[in-house]
């Protein structure tokens, strides 16, 4: 993975301070150490699931479920798995009605994930596929320990794994938030962490990726007040959920009243795929507001040898020039086309993530290096990172009028 | 459809202003006739179409595909539909090959659908499907009068449907850019035209939209620089595909060098799905930056009787408040309590849609709500609202590469 900044190197001192700040955070924030965890006990636990369950279906919102899916979703197109993954997400009952039409209640193994123990969501989604399928052994509980959801599953006798100790949601993919439905789905863990463990390791151990993340989370923070919104433009369908994932990390950890102030900060991420969204919010971005950054991902090698045929139309003679040309260098000639136009602008800051190709390890590399980027950039503009204060008033005000509907 | 504004009436003078220009611009923009067009000839072309079809495939990116997909993602989970609605939008390989495997090419015709005649993606996808299913009977194309698109049609004798006049493709959807898949789809499209139309003459004829969507248009306009990310938060999975056309319209839309002076301008849209962005982006419009204002879209009633089972599980008695709750009610008591948490804020701009229904009538109301808000704000802040300038150099460089490429 290589990612080019075109936009200037940032001063060495406020790097140094947040080099150290993230080097000491290690000691009390749970996710720096996933990468390097031993993934034994979940791949012995996934023998246990049969042989004939066809679905994982992940009962789980926000943090429970966007990371497994963003692998997922990534991994799918290019490689055959054994079984398909389902998230059930959410309160719509059109949405959840739909997706039980398409599973087999016994041939589906559900994971329930929940930190806290007491999501809404989950629950009431939970209750209502236990109205229907009241067999414990189809339940693995994913939870804190001591959380309620714990003492609950013990009671049914049902399996039991917990989040790592200090891992937020919203950075719980690498734990067994996210890496048992994606293990038991086929998907490579191992490869995954190991991704994970390299751009770790070229952070903490002045590798390139130490300069590469201060560089741009010093130039993030420094210009937040000016580039406040951050675009990730990425060149491939299959990043689409990735993009997902990165806009609930980005905007949940890094928009809060700041720690040493009285003031509202905030940084507000965009997910873009390539090249559909040139035909929409492109237009924004080149002639809007100078109010946004765009960082471009690019795939490499898609392997895959699909090519335009050699065909001239009539009266269409302008397009013969895409002949021959294989699909996956046109979507590539079109990022490098757009980040090109973009650039000629000046006063736009980008940067471009190449991947080699789409494998585990390449994700997993993805993965860390957003949230190291995320700590970082947290760290400089004086918020925490980790919590998400914002968003308890309105699970009160619910409460408030679940209560009354009851009374 | 009822639209609440939670931020005060706006002064009468510009909303004078803009409704007057927007009353001209019937002249000269050809969507606002869209809701009272005759459906005859589109319905009739659709008898056509032989009954062993059972898959329709629109070839078309931007403007071409996402109103058309907003419609049929939003009735497609209440309606049981005669066929299948496929967008081939993407020139990413491994998403191209996913999508023809689900497909049979004999059993499917084609929508190639390009208003310029020229479109990069939509003609290399449309030779790549020839190449394997080269019988004219099998496409129809959709293209503005005269453009080589059409000529080269009349060359293989298929057929061609043309775009209305001054009808840009972000306004399409009410054209037969949008119209002939959906009929095609058994999405019934007078009742789309007849929503639209409702909205059209309470707009224009002094009825409830009027008053409510210039107080809309003229505060967003004159707090644009203050709240420029304006956020569509939908509270049902089958608005997700609204919220990327609404981000379309509105983006491509509003952001612009502004037509009397040398600045940029902009608005940035956001679609959010509730309750899931409830454990994403919520936080960061609770704590974050006040340039935020949100619309939530309420559907009142979602006409599914799933009730979450009156079930006590041990150590959970917490969540008992749920029990016997139907989801339908739980979802807009998520979105009313998230709602009353920003307004007890005071500093964000919030309003509410509620519509009645998932309907082909409801959702044309929306659409139309939108459409004419785009144009209201686009004239009160000054920018062309109906093309894209910005697009076109990333255009330019990539038929310089392709050019070199061949060289």
């Amino acid at each position: 993975m290589i990612n080019k900044l075109y936009f200037p190197c940032s001063d060495e001192k406020p790097k140094q301070h947040a080099f150290e700040a993230i080097r000491k955070e290690q000691e009390y924030i749970g996710y720096y150490a996933l990468p390097d965890q031993d993934t034994a006990a979940i791949l012995q636990y996934c023998e246990k699931i049969p042989n004939d369950i066809e679905n994982i279906v992940v009962i789980g919102i926000g943090g429970s479920s966007l990371g497994a899916k963003a692998v997922y979703e990534f991994i799918r197109p290019v490689k055959t798995l054994p079984r398909k993954l389902y998230f059930f997400e959410s309160t719509d009952p059109v949405n959840l009605t739909a997706l039980l039409a398409d599973i087999i209640l016994d041939k589906t193994h559900f994971l329930v994930i929940s930190k806290s123990g007491t999501t809404i969501e989950t629950f009431a989604i939970y209750k209502y596929i236990y109205s229907l399928h009241s067999n414990p052994d189809a339940y693995t509980f994913i939870t804190d320990p001591g959380s309620p959801l714990e003492k609950y599953a013990q009671t049914i006798h049902a399996q039991i794994l917990h989040l790592p100790e200090n891992v937020g949601g919203r950075f719980s993919v690498l734990s067994p938030v996210g890496l048992l439905p994606l293990a038991l789905c086929g998907i490579d863990i191992d490869s995954l962490l190991q991704g994970a463990s390299n751009i770790k390791e070229s952070f903490f151990n002045a590798g390139y990726m130490q300069e590469t993340l201060l560089n741009k989370a010093v130039y993030y923070a420094k210009h937040h007040a000016q580039y406040h919104i951050n675009c990730l433009f990425a060149y491939s369908e299959s990043l689409k959920y990735f993009c997902e994932w990165y806009v609930q990390l980005w905007g949940e950890s890094l928009g809060k009243h700041q720690r040493h102030s009285a003031f509202h900060v905030g940084l507000t991420p965009i997910g873009l795929i390539g090249p559909k969204d040139q035909h929409s919010f492109l237009q924004l971005i080149m002639e809007g507001t100078r109010d946004k950054s765009v960082t471009f991902i690019k795939i490499e090698d898609f392997n895959d040898s699909t090519v335009i045929p050699d065909i001239s139309l009539p009266h269409l003679e302008s397009l013969d020039a895409l002949n021959g040309l294989p699909f996956e260098t046109l979507i590539n000639m079109q990022c490098d086309s757009v980040m090109e136009a973009l650039l000629n602008e000046k006063d736009i800051p980008i940067d471009i993530i190449s991947i080699p190709n789409t494998s585990e390890y390449n994700i997993g590399a993805l993965i860390f290096y957003y949230e190291l980027l995320t700590s970082l950039v947290g760290e400089l503009i004086d918020v925490n990172t980790y919590d998400q204060p914002g968003v308890e008033a309105g699970k009160i005000i619910l409460k408030e009028k679940l209560s009354a509907q009851k009374g």
